[in-house]
């Protein structure tokens, strides 16, 4: 079975003086969180869609569930964890209640990326039966510099090989287990995101192709820009 | 004496159906490039302004400065080169004409990110006096992953270590001129970055601290982005 996971734990400190956290705020005639889920609901290969909610907005997740997708039986709603792989270990927990093949996939996304594609979606499901494991990535537009330090340049790598990650991120369901619980508690402390955590197991992570419109909205900037693009994309004028 | 550079020798390919270059495009009530020249002219430690211009462009740029700003007599337009440092050492040429000073100093600055603001050129001028080069960078938004294979990623940077170069990258002119023919034309097709030119020769490019609205205005939705992110600034309501 192939389920969807969708990534809701934040609770938006970094987008100013709104009172709802972000994948809550409405985007045309629809809170964020409404549009990822529907994306995901309607994708023809995805069986089972799981949200993984922070605790504290359970019940306001539940209200919205039961407003825009009353008697949707391949719903799930669970309590995130502390950090995001907690989540998905959370989610994946669940779905383990309702299936327990070693070739289930998962296809985790970010609430707060609402321009998720079928074609990607398509993409990470093929890519993750075929390898295991992959990340959808662009090219990166800006250029990337490091520094160790935080006072001069320590490195600067060569662009062409620089890609910025976004979301769906796809795995076997039994591999995720398998990896998660082989990592110690402080190597889950310092490795936030599930494909380092792959790699730091030595695992390849396979490239999925995003695209620039697949915007994670994190800054109030991003969620005008998303108002936008909701709006060219509904026909509305663009200049 | 403190020169400003701005860099528009690009002709904007990634911008779409726009018939302009994109620091042509107008923004509020000005081009784009007006917008950047008008930062670097009121600026009180910047002497002198040069603009670097691909040349199928530079009557149409002569026109905007007589238009903009007639009878400005620090502001001069050169015809910028095939690529980005070339487009810099033509402006350092013509700048050579006029001063010939060890510790001259020169903030280039991209054409199309309008809202530098007055700090970053500050911080700028403060940090290549004291250290010989500067970049200005904001901390890493997006996960950044690497791929040298283009198939599956071969590194994940530590985040904190990972920054987005943005503009004014500053440095004494003295040292560009070292550096810049010390690069053999092998090293000069593959570097197209300044920083990344100076790193190579050995030098330490110091961090001046940019901002996210510092953005660059390379594909349409950076465009509207810019219009709203001017409106709000105007006082314009943001909801």
């Amino acid at each position: 079975m192939i389920f969807g996971a969708i990534l809701a734990g934040g609770t938006g400190s970094r987008m100013g003086n709104y009172t709802l956290p972000k994948q809550f705020l409405p985007l045309g005639d629809m809170p964020i969180i409404i549009h990822v889920v529907e994306k995901f609901l309607v994708h023809p290969k995805i069986d089972c869609v799981v949200i993984g909610v922070n605790p504290e907005w359970h019940q306001y997740m539940l209200d919205l569930i039961e407003k825009y997708f009353p008697n949707q039986s391949n719903l799930l709603l669970v309590d995130g964890g502390t950090d995001r792989n907690s989540t998905i270990d959370h989610i994946i927990c669940e779905i383990r209640k309702h299936s327990q093949n070693d070739d289930d996939i998962i296809v985790t996304h970010d609430a707060v990326r609402p321009f998720v594609t079928v074609k990607m979606i398509s993409d990470n499901i093929t890519l993750a039966k075929k390898y295991g494991i992959c990340d959808t990535v662009i090219p990166a537009t800006d250029t990337i510099v490091y520094s160790e330090n935080h006072m001069y340049i320590t490195d600067i790598p060569i662009r062409k090989n620089v890609y910025q990650g976004q979301t769906p991120q796809s795995f076997q369901i039994k591999l995720f287990e398998d990896v998660y619980h082989a990592m110690t508690k402080e190597e889950l402390d310092t490795v936030t995101d599930a494909c380092k955590m792959f790699m730091l197991k030595g695992h390849q992570v396979y490239l999925a192709e995003g695209h620039v419109s697949n915007i994670k909205i994190t800054y109030a900037d991003d969620y005008k820009s998303a108002q936008i693009m909701l709006g060219s994309m509904n026909g509305e004028k663009m200049s």
